[in-house]
């Protein structure tokens, strides 16, 4: 019924999907603050249209988050799905076949700015909703929150989490955001990495020099920055921050054996990516150091003289961005506390830094044994016609354990991605398949839950 | 004589400076390719109604160069002044304490792009010429060069050069682009520094990837360009490229003691940079390490996301540029293929590194035995009351080793700037006491050099 269901109702179901990425939702530039609201605004429509019994934009300490909650008279379980509605910036443009705001679909895709995050996933469960509403299928309450602010670490969720205990009570919270091993390898993911961000700022001289007439005797702040990066992490790609891997658990044998047991193709990902070797931590496979390892990458650079020419400067000031990704029991604020002081001691006298921590969010794991975790596999098996391997993941969803600290709510997280959708880079997009097999799966998890 | 025509005719010389400093010729910016016409232009105008025989704009395989002469009728020897009307760009903006295109006059000195480097020191040399042909007081023949690519490496010139020899033909070369040892210090630059100037690129993946689903797997060229610098240089601040020091001549001790009478205040410059300590070649002084030694500097670096925000990015690419200072001996073309070898070889196999040879240039050494060079002391000890001293700097000027090569004549370099003008900067300036006395120590070289 639901596979007949998107068919007659697809072209409507993009339509909506569409006017949603329409709006570029930008949290991390100040100047999409309209476009926060206009997309908070549409959603909420959305959702009073897919019979939500209530819906409403509420405020914050920054974006307003989106509530809806459709209440089922005699139902003793609630299931509260998160998504969010803002995006990553799109930057470089120039790399985007199409306009990374109005969405195309091509070879069975969408190609768009949110198509996959967190849009198009958002979106899977609002269908699947809706499917479930208008069949008059559901036999448990089912609560939506939206955030505005995932994007840029979600600095306000916590509090707003904090203010609306009673609003949010649910028995599972449900998320897709993540992604699968692959499109013929369905996965759930049970575990995430945690972060830490900051922003450094190298400061040598008071003002711009001419290398020619101080080079050589007044520290370059790029290049002290360059020597202080390059001493965070060894030979053996181990991050020397003292004490960082005094809380990283070691992988148990059994995991890694189930890791082991996945099949990537090395080739192929070194193919995708057009490069020679893969690099990271001595010791542990490609897929243990992506998902399961703490990584330290500089997400962003700049000083001197950009872009084109030949400008003969020793700048005054370097900058960047600078992120670690940690592990469960890995915990951001002790982690900041030992890189500010670590990095800082790393800088000669002859250099000021300025160290500022940007966000943070510590690791997840999901345990497999949870009800809702077995409705997932069934509607996933449902869907794909294989049962999903569990799979720990790289990436960060902070507040999947701000929801577990605040609500005390385990998270089931039913994500569709996949790498190839290119989230946070140019040319995002989301297979119409897996797009149509995910609405299934969802709608099959509500059946299986109320079964468990 | 020359000290009343200065008060008499400053408010008219300023205004003839002005209308130079205000057509932003930057010759790094591709859209500024009609100021650089406008600039030349201007040049022409102001030398024709000084007093030149003949000015010219005349066109090279780059911007055009301006030319103008004054023939005396019965001299035997010919001075040609050289100097460039392009200027640097003027990023960061908004540290600049008025609009670097609207020149003003505060605190007695000239506030301007180009104030010192180097339309103010050309206008010196503009406005003793206009002053020596007024009073019919010119007994040599006066040729000007006026370039306009000096700021980016003077890549037509040598075939000018080539191209015009009979027309450049002259005895010594005058050049007012240098600085002084401080205001109360007036010296003779001597020698100068060679450079070489590269522009480097990183690639690692094929597009920016998710630092969460990629981080710890695959190389992030920010990391890897940042462990390449800073691998240039040891411990001890000595470049690291193999062979680089095979050219480089020992001080002789008698210069190293000659520098080391030089007055010099370490504490006073550490507290005009602001800086706590200073930084480079182990063994060396100050003065040696930023005029005698050669230096490795990042003259800009890019790469992930700039600016606002906190992206969770694993870039494609990351760019820097690159400049060594030279001394005189060590070839630049030696140095290119020795530079692009070793960075080539510091590259782990999980990146591709590009290497653009941007320019380069040689050192110079002025002997202290040319009648020109004492000429140039004689004018010096007029205008400031003092005997300059003979020092070598850590700036590059290219040419003066072309002009050697290519014309066979040896340049003095004549100039009157201070460290303190901020020149490449925000807020470069030029003193108003200085700019007096540099037109009069000028008046007093053209003289001097008659009698020799």
């Amino acid at each position: 019924m639901i596979k007949s269901y998107i068919r007659d109702n697809e072209p409507r179901l993009l339509e909506n999907l569409f006017s949603l990425i329409r709006i570029p939702s930008i949290s991390a530039l100040p100047e999409h603050h309209d476009d926060m609201l206009k997309c908070a605004d549409r959603w909420k429509e959305l959702l009073l249209a897919a019979g939500a019994d209530r819906a409403e934009v509420m405020p914050s300490d920054g974006n307003p988050l989106v509530y809806a909650e459709k209440l089922i008279p005699g139902a003793d379980k609630t299931i509260l799905i998160y998504g969010h509605y803002d995006v990553m910036p799109v930057e470089p443009l120039e790399l985007w076949k199409s306009d990374p705001f109005k969405p195309e679909v091509r070879d069975e895709h969408i190609w768009a700015r949110g198509a996959d995050d967190d849009k198009g996933q958002s979106f899977i469960q609002y269908a699947a909703f809706e499917f479930l509403v208008k069949h008059n299928l559901l036999r448990h309450n089912v609560k939506f929150i939206l955030e505005g602010e995932e994007e840029i670490g979600s600095p306000s969720l916590e509090t707003f989490l904090a203010q609306h205990r009673e609003l949010l009570k649910s028995d599972i919270i449900l998320v897709s955001d993540t992604s699968m091993l692959a499109a013929d390898l369905p996965s759930l993911t049970t575990g995430l990495r945690g972060i830490a961000y900051w922003d450094v700022e190298v400061t040598g001289p008071n003002h711009d020099l001419h290398s020619g007439h101080f080079g050589g005797a007044v520290a370059n702040p790029i290049n002290v920055l360059c020597e202080m990066i390059a001493k965070m992490t060894d030979a053996d790609g181990r991050i020397t921050i003292p004490h960082f891997y005094d809380d990283v658990e070691e992988l148990p044998d059994a995991e890694r054996k189930m890791i082991a047991s996945i099949p990537f193709d090395e080739e192929k990902y070194k193919r995708a990516l057009d490069v020679e070797e893969l690099r990271g931590e001595k010791g542990y496979s490609t897929i243990e150091r992506n998902s399961c390892r703490p990584s330290f990458d500089v997400c962003g650079i700049w000083g001197g003289h950009i872009g084109e020419g030949s400008k003969t400067v020793l700048p005054s000031k370097a900058y960047a961005k600078l992120s670690c990704r940690l592990v469960p029991h890995q915990d951001y604020n002790k982690i900041n506390e030992l890189f500010a002081q670590y990095f800082q001691s790393l800088a000669p006298k002859s250099v000021k830094v300025k160290i500022t921590f940007s966000h943070g969010g510590h690791g997840y794991v999901c345990p497999i044994s949870l009800p809702a975790y077995k409705a997932a596999e069934q509607g996933f098996e449902q869907a794909f016609g294989k049962r999903p391997l569990a799979a720990r993941r790289g990436g960060s969803i902070p507040i999947i354990s701000v929801f577990e600290k605040v609500l005390g709510v385990k998270t089931i997280l039913m994500g569709f991605g996949l790498e190839s959708n290119a989230i946070h880079s140019p040319n995002e997009n989301f297979s119409l398949d897996i797009f149509r097999k995910g609405i299934e799966a969802v709608v099959g998890f509500h059946e299986a839950y109320d079964q468990l």
